[in-house]
């Protein structure tokens, strides 16, 4: 076998802890040796609950007090591309949370960086790794359904994003933070990329919660035009409040594919006539993508023991974030907009 | 087009008006004419809503006081034989709920009158027109599913039936009452009679609510073997309270059929991710089978008019009788009970 | 009860046999004297088919030779206009299939005479009678779901419509004969007024089947935002092969709502592990809509018996058509089209 | 943390693979050290497969070769109790596949050797980890639906188990090898034990396929009272062809619980309105119960590190070979069966 491969986490928050999860629990190639972040109550926590010996509050001392050949990034995205950089130039491999960063020039850094680092980009986008989509893309490309003519893919999550993650300029807003997978699905699914973008916004519950930011946004509705002819919407709800809901349904040639449900576990339940049966929702993109968690880390791991480029990497990252640029700049001057004008 | 066949409802109560719609606003082809019931507030108040003009307290009456060619009969059990036979003398085709009778020699006696008088007998399993029974039957016969081994039918109602629905000496109980659908609809899709029938029972809401009927369940469960080796059960839950469920599922040498489903109506709801998703489920017979009952009536004119045997008659509803003696028998005696023990 | 109405179908084809159906079978209070259609190879089929007497080959000629109070409108759209105004004219009833007419000019005509006329006009929105659909909106109204934020609605249908169903200048497309439904639906169960509409189109299928009309598209994907805020899309696929499928989902404030499913039937097959279970679709649209159509006729013989207004007319044919010509115009001059310019 | 429990595999069949599988890649806590076969073939490609070091032709010679603290006993059943008696009383911990041993003196031996041993059984009824079943349990137990009133419980396996799985002589038929989960799931959610068990068996496939083993069945019904009066079922069908099914429905005295379903995967496709729509189904048990056989290992192995007794142990294995014994002897002998009649 292989000698384990030694991972930091940039990051400890959330997201962190799930892939802590997948490195501790799932994916014993992979050995979780160290923690950054700069918020010390954060940090301590997550480190104590998986057991993580170093404990740094910055990449550049863990650099220097850990040994480590693989870096996980999931801190907030306007740091992705400084992070990103001076990672690969310390030539450790990087799994990078989704969305890549704030606009192409980073993205474009990041991808220089690690080209010249000879390390390993792979994408955060898990659903390239959970059950159901892959098998579904799988059946797409061996034609079962014909030529992909229409598609929809809908990301709705539960809760108000932090303050940064609402900000077109700390993050882009929802269409990135919370949409940037149905960007990445849509052309991964089609197999084409974008050639014109038109979306339209509306705030329902900002006002409601305090949310004053200027351009905030909480539902959107983007129409897209792939280069081949496709058609494809993508919908942003959130916080939607009723659960975490991810799912796809395409048309082709041939057939129709849905892929997801709102189910969330195969207990139905009914006590009372009038209110009707009952069945669980997925609650969180956690739990609704456990296996592709942890799919994704596999897959990273492995691609780094065996020298071969991950299945999503910074071309994937670079046209959702496009995609995002597009998408805004259409509704804020209320128009579609061709790929060209961003790219 | 024929003359319209002239109908006569014995009985005035839910069953009834179920029927009564489906002749006034569902079966051209039928007028209905009369209705007949001895509690005088019941038959104004039907009479009434369909606007029916014949109205009388006994059988009797209505062949001196109106003029109509078949009856449907909807009244207690325990009034069946003698309606039956009572219609069959005077040359009235007979539309029969189930069960048919309360035992073997009173389905004979109404088997008899009817072929003397030369009229139809049609028996109200409605599952047997029901668009999903239809087409699953239609599919087992065609051999999608090869030859059927084992097929579970429940019939589970909301709420607790009248006090002769529930004594063994006026109705044979709930396996009676409520489950002669399913002792149909087994032997119909299985293709098969029984052999040997097995059936535990069990009390559980009874004394919470005042039953104290000698030898009352509201649960039962049986064990079928058929003719030709397959096996079989039905179960019985009334009052299930919880809504009106009536399902099947058949595993045949080639593979599975499932006809029926909880859910009532295609629309999903959620409004709080902690309770989950809640679909309307059937809360009552009438709603489950609407098609079916006016598919039911339908084939009962269309034979009157078309001089053709209906495709469910007195030696189904005979059967069915048979296998609830057999199984009560069972229940009483703690053993199986061959079938030629009651035939 | 009221005398019947008797009614005179304008159009013998496929949603004339429908209408046919209901008033036959289903709606005694209504009575199916006569039929007209210019092509008298239809016209004979449909009036054997369902035993109507009078046979006309114009809307002329069946005022002269039959007496009736309505007329059901099912002839093609370019049509509409002539015959309404001529209905209205000779004091008739008029249930109008969709679309309503091909433009505001001719819609404002119809209501013109049905106004002087005094006669009753309802549009043929079906889903505003299938019970899924009216369950649905009364939760919605009631307040279940809050204030819908975003909703999206689909009709996709199996075949190629005839020619003049998918030439812009006889019919306006797709977006009008398959997706009126859509537009009247999504502005029924949000509550609000279009205020601006985008329109992608694709073309697929159509040189494959010898398609060569101009701007043809059998792919379309809407993009709405209300007056009130809310965003909306509507997606066309036809002819998409696979069956008919017209489903509606809704997010609210408190909660999403879907409307409507794929499956067809209630019974469920597995007899290849390898191909998995499998489960009827809808074929067509009278099988979807089956019991809508019903409701639909019933309610307008009502009405007409009763003297009220129906609960779906000429103003929301107007809007479905609005929607249409915005539509269109956005994706022939390829920007969003704010109502007003149409209006 | 604490030190990692070394485990060795008693047999290298699927099932140890799947536990293997467990050990290597999801629980961390556990190392997996030695497997034991007497079949070299096998032993060689399971151990070649996970890595595993210590590869013995029996449990002596792994005593005397390899170092660890538990065994997982996946061998057939009629070497349970040996393989269980030693092991426990060379003091090793024991995961104990299903069925627990041929009869009731074989389980009571394996209980009394782990209690001398000091060490701790868990038995290998994965059910009791799956999320669905627990969540189930969990709700059951807080009262959700009431006091069960009726539960059923199915488990159809695919294909045909092997020689002395099928011979009652060597591992009592399918009722055992097949059902052992249900035996065991019914008791655990409805909470008693059985009281008096009635089985009808059927042999549809057996010819076809070469078995002519005495009393040989392929289908199996169980009827059962349970001590607090509920009633059950355990329906069996193996091999059923169509794909591994294990669901159970429960009707409680407040209202119904539906667990598990056929469906295997949230891929719905449609290709051909003739057909309809195609859902994958569970194929295997190991693909069904995935995280069912993960959480129960990492039970097992947490058990053993805080020496806490396991949520299901020898006397759940016991009463699953009693209800084996009793429903055995009902269909040999043609009757129902006190469960006093085998204890």
């Amino acid at each position: 076998m292989n000698s384990r491969i030694r991972v930091c986490l940039l990051g400890a928050g959330r997201a962190a802890k799930v892939h802590a999860n997948s490195l501790v629990a799932h994916v014993p190639a992979g050995e979780l040796v160290a923690v950054v972040d700069p918020e010390e109550e954060v940090l301590q926590t997550t480190a104590d609950e998986f057991g993580i010996r170093g404990r740094f509050a910055s990449l550049e001392e863990a650099l220097e007090g850990a040994e480590f050949e693989a870096v996980v990034i999931t801190s907030p995205t306007f740091t992705h591309k400084d992070l990103a950089v001076a990672a690969a130039q310390a030539r450790k491999h990087i799994l990078l949370e989704k969305p890549m960063a704030l606009n192409l020039e980073e993205c474009d850094a990041i991808s220089a960086a690690v080209e010249k680092g000879g390390v390993i980009l792979q994408l955060g986008f898990m659903r390239r790794f959970d059950p159901d989509f892959t098998s579904a893309a799988e059946r797409i490309r061996a034609g079962e359904i014909g030529q992909p003519m229409m598609i929809k893919s809908l990301t709705h999550g539960p809760g108000l994003p932090p303050p940064w993650a609402r900000d077109l300029r700390t993050s882009n807003g929802n269409i990135a933070e919370v949409n940037s997978h149905d960007w990445d699905c849509v052309r991964w699914l089609v197999g084409a990329n974008y050639q014109r973008v038109y979306m339209q916004v509306a705030n329902f519950k900002g006002e409601a919660r305090g949310v004053d930011t200027e351009n905030y946004y909480d539902n959107a509705l983007v129409n897209i035009r792939f280069e081949n002819g496709s058609l494809g919407s993508i919908s942003s709800v959130c916080p939607c409040d009723y659960g975490y809901d991810a799912r796809v349904e395409i048309v082709g040639e041939k057939g129709i594919m849905q892929i997801g449900e709102l189910k969330g576990q195969a207990v139905v339940v009914c006590t009372n006539r009038d209110r009707g049966l009952v069945t669980p929702i997925y609650g969180t993109w956690p739990q609704r993508f456990e296996w592709g968690y942890i799919r994704e880390m596999e897959h990273f791991i492995t691609c780094i023991q065996t020298k071969t480029q991950p299945k999503v990497g910074g071309e994937d990252g670079r046209w959702a974030v496009a995609g995002v640029l597009a998408a805004t700049k259409s509704f804020l001057e209320e128009r579609p907009v061709y790929m060209q004008e961003v790219l």
